[in-house]
């Protein structure tokens, strides 16, 4: 596996990585790391491999955009000292634009997106030894559907930012749409962006396999 | 318009109606007639024209299927002697087959559906004045998403009942669609089914336009 | 209609107006905007003209008289830049007289009244387009009650201070009485102020006929 | 005082005589007989004569109409044995036809007001001492008012009930005319019928001074 | 009656006035007064010569010692001007020597409450029209109870009090003894301190005997 | 000690016994025993002498008279099969005289308490290897007190009735006269009834002293 | 995969397998599934291997025993038609006898586990294609701790009734020791019994590659 | 006893002690000194021994370290000039080691533990009568756990600092094992940790027999 033995593995997101972690760091008993796919990732390895002594943080925060995740970057990140570093952010950049389009202030355009990211790619040069952008995710099918064809810019974006900054890129969104052949989105999300069990797993494979982690 | 003075018009459906209602009978004081498009309707009729004194009782159950309805049709429509009946039904019919594909005892399929409307009108005959079909709404733009063309035959089913039975048929579904030309259906409701209040002015226009209502 | 496509309409006034809406800035998803007539405006106007795209905003707050308005007119007028602005104020004014007539530190007079709507509007001058000042409302009938009879004589300044500063003015009260003509005011509102949906439907149509709303 | 020593006073009625009391019986320690009227009646004989030993009982229920009452009156005051027996009832009769006018069953019209009302006092003749019929009350000072009106009719009612059946007879609505001719209704009760403390004292006070006790 | 035409009567104490008044001032609609004694004489006056518009407000707090009070008295008391002032402290100053014999700190012994009483008195000087002591209560009739003989000695020192001052002095205790004669003090508390709305209305009943109150 | 190895003692008694404890029958984890005498008995017990293996089930009901006790002996007595059994009750016999001296069918006179005590002994007879009366306590030192004289009655009957069916008498009230010549009732409990944990202690004392314990 | 395409599994157990599931049955969404290793299951094979449909069923109740599944296993295992079943069950039949050594009537002991599981299987018999018995766990590693050894015993049972009956035996209590080779049973739960995500992700994993499950 | 008549015995520790007692100092009625075995010895000492006035004040704060105490000590501790002083601390120093083993910030190792230990005697040097050591407890009798072999460690330095400063030093583990041999730790604790009454009992009279008091 890539992730080396004794690693911090920091996760950071908006509510999709957030379900209801616990302030101010998501570590510790019961559910304080939350109810998402970093909740999986956490008891997949502890189960699997607990010789390997990850150790998983939750640092996602519900609503956020990239702006945001900019704005506490120093605090919820750089101060923790993570090895690892994934960011999974992008979906409210979008979906303000969309369920309040007439409030302009909240929306993030792909250019401010582009930027955020490069920034924080450029805070942890240097300070960590793997960032991993995942790419958010919207259970639309319908690529005509105006929602999903901005998703489609911003997922282009993500990569080329991994790509300049020597990030590991994962496409969630991919992943997703391999297990959407077989069910409709309503079987995991009705609002096709906070999924249920079977969504969070999806997005804690995505990410299992990508660093080689074996079953 | 269409209702005469002190007509009793009685709504009946499935959340998307019910809203809060109060039991066993919604109306009243408050928020006892609940917060969907049956509120507006009311408050509608009695401002506009007061002096037609139109009693308005909301009897949607969230959840339900017209297989509920049809049980529940002697104690909740007919019991209460309604001039005027609206019956708008069907999305849950459909939904269950989507989002919880592996559970078939909840799915109600078209020809189920049909023989439920027929059962349906063929109770009130002789017994209301006049009798309203409402088209479930699925706020999908995607005509090729399978649930929006499951839509599409529940909706055909609905008009051909109405037809046969010469009950007043009301397309709730196109009346949305003109509105989402403007809006995308996130800025009506995040599972595209359960309305704001925009989403329920909507359907109670559609529904005094086609009686006859003057603003 | 009078307010032009991508305008935004800013809702200030008091308990009538408030309803509940979020804190600080009363606009977003659900509820957020509140359950008075502002939420039925913006519900008029996004379903009958999508296409106008018009941001509604609702800064109510319960118990306000114009004393208090004038105290948070900056950050709650000025510094969100509307284009329109109504102001719906003076129940509360007079009502303290009234309900508390030894509390005389909580009795805004006629006097103050006028000083304060002229406040107001001298300091909107060139920045909003246009200022709507709305009647106050009381559902007493008996014009010999004190209380009718100061209303009276709030509207009478009301509508004097909106003439001198080229403001519309809307005469709510007016569009109430017509339909209390055909109920009691028990049908609306047990204390005579605070509406049921039926109410703000009044007070909703009042303003957009004034505005020139087709619907 | 008219009322001897030892003896048990049951007072039944509406919301304005519940005002929280405990069920099934309204007595006890703390506000088991509930805040209204009723508990000053008892802390006022307590504590000036506390030596006579009066049992008073609450048994009011809010929303209740005389329809209500004669439902309730074996379990409810029959098979409690009281010496004296305090009826004040009616608001609701008439409060619906005004807020509810759509919903007739609610309605209590004057001839079966009167039919109650002589049911009740048949039921009681030779196992009460003494039964007190006490007038509703609507604070309201417009004559012309509908309801108002109403009301006169009402109490001219349970006036000559009373006559027939030797029962004291207490003019409440009097009570607090006299009193609102130096404050507003509003100081009293938002809604002209719900009091507050003061109300109560003087529903309390009719009482005390009718039946001889002596501050 | 002594308290003149618009007199404003400020009540302080401990949790015997509170009562669960409204912070920070005592006084409006509902139960904002409170529901001890305080609201009983706020009733009574507004009931029985609300010609007098006398103006009452609850400022007691629970828990208060003779000490508690001289630490507020310039916000609570002077800063509200009142024209009379009623004190009745002194029940926790005797009390936490008995339930908390151990804690001396939260003890205040009867040189202080000398010392407190004469403080409060001189501030007032020259400011209220009249000031009136009231007693501490405890329902004990045993006077070798050395709670019961502590409390002997602290009356003793508030009238002592009154007298070099010219303020008003109400035995409330006697007041509480008559009653006693013909009840147990279980029937008024439980814990001997804390009355039910019979003891209130003792210490109502002083009160306004004493200003000649006519009922 | 005189409980033998493996007994089951059944403690049951009014609220000063239940203490919150579990229903339907009062033992278990946590707090399930409820928080009196009972729990420190059992916690005595398991901690000073495990090897014993006493079994203790709390049984009290808040409110209960003796009456009560009859009429679910069988229940929560017999059919739980006790070898030893305490019962603790009166207070409520004797309290509901003093603080509902006007309710009598709530009252159970010294006639109807003995015969209750032996009606309960004769029922237990050749059942139960111990059966042990525990006096009920009154905080009150003044043995001029009404109340306090009443329990010098009902605790002479217990002991009467005792030695009758030659069952042990504690007397618990003698216990607590010894702790209270150095503290006021008032440490132990406001209302003279209800003790803290230290009034439990002197309980659970009382009880393991009488039965031969060895701290 | 052993589990056929569009089989019905159906997991029953104790709280280790009810995990607040949704009552009368555990499925739908959301946490309708509950939150253990049942829910796992659904998630991992819904996102792994969608187009397999398995439907999947939490039927644990917290507390139980196995002599409660035997009582409910009509209602709710045999009326509900599983394909496959598994029951993991025993924990409580032990754990009783150590934290409640005095109640014999809540201890199950082995000869009465061996007949309780002999019963289930007898029922199911060709009824169910696949029945699964899974070792219930203590998280505890030293194996003379008494109730350690308690479950080598009932584990021994367990596995000579699965193969006398052809039912397929998971040894859970095995992949737990591999993983607490690693780390403290502090770890994954403080009662060593109830287990936080880590562990029902043993869980989990051992049913999966027992049915050979494919990640 | 060692106690002398009038002294304050302040008892510091973690969630052992603590037990929801009030805050910022736990003492006075009710549950405010919590429910530890701190209530047990308050409620011990009053009720044996009320003429020796002991004071008892409950300091504990669940999840503290020895780290944390070092950190309240000032105003936990000194400021509250305590006679006699316990501390009963180590447990979470230990137990975070093993339930966050990847989270070292956590962890309060040996050397730090005795510095700590080292640090508050030395702090209270000439300040308190007598001082008091009282070992963590871990309810796990097999001494091969590593858990368990820890806290031998630390229980060796307590001890070993104790003597070194002339403290009191308890060995409240050994007491427990004493009772353990006779039931098993499921019985007091399911985590072994946090124990029932039975456990506080054993504390209690840990301490109480170490002071020498008479039962």
């Amino acid at each position: 596996m890539l992730i080396h033995k004794g690693s911090k593995l920091l996760m950071i997101g908006d509510s999709v990585t957030d379900a209801e972690r616990k302030r101010p760091v998501g570590e510790g008993r019961g559910e304080d790391i939350g109810k998402s796919y970093v909740a999986i990732v956490n008891a997949l390895l502890n189960s699997a491999c607990p010789e390997e002594q990850i150790r998983v943080i939750n640092m996602g925060v519900s609503g956020n955009t990239s702006r945001d995740l900019v704005q506490r970057f120093q605090t919820d990140v750089l101060d923790l000292n993570p090895d690892w570093l994934t960011i999974m952010i992008g979906i409210n950049d979008i979906w303000r634009q969309f369920d309040a389009p007439l409030r302009p202030e909240v929306h993030v355009y792909p250019e401010e997106y582009e930027a955020n990211l490069n920034h924080m790619l450029e805070l942890v040069k240097g300070k960590v030894k793997q960032t991993v952008l995942m790419t958010p995710v919207f259970m639309e099918r319908n690529r005509q559907d105006e929602m999903r064809a901005a998703l489609d810019t911003y997922i282009a974006i993500m990569k080329k930012t991994a790509e300049r900054h020597n990030a590991m890129f994962i496409d969630v969104q991919s992943a997703y749409e391999q297990v959407l052949e077989h069910m409709h989105p309503m079987n995991i999300a009705w609002d096709r962006v906070h999924p249920n069990m079977t969504g969070h797993m999806i997005i804690a494979r995505s990410f299992l396999k990508a660093v080689g982690f074996h079953w």
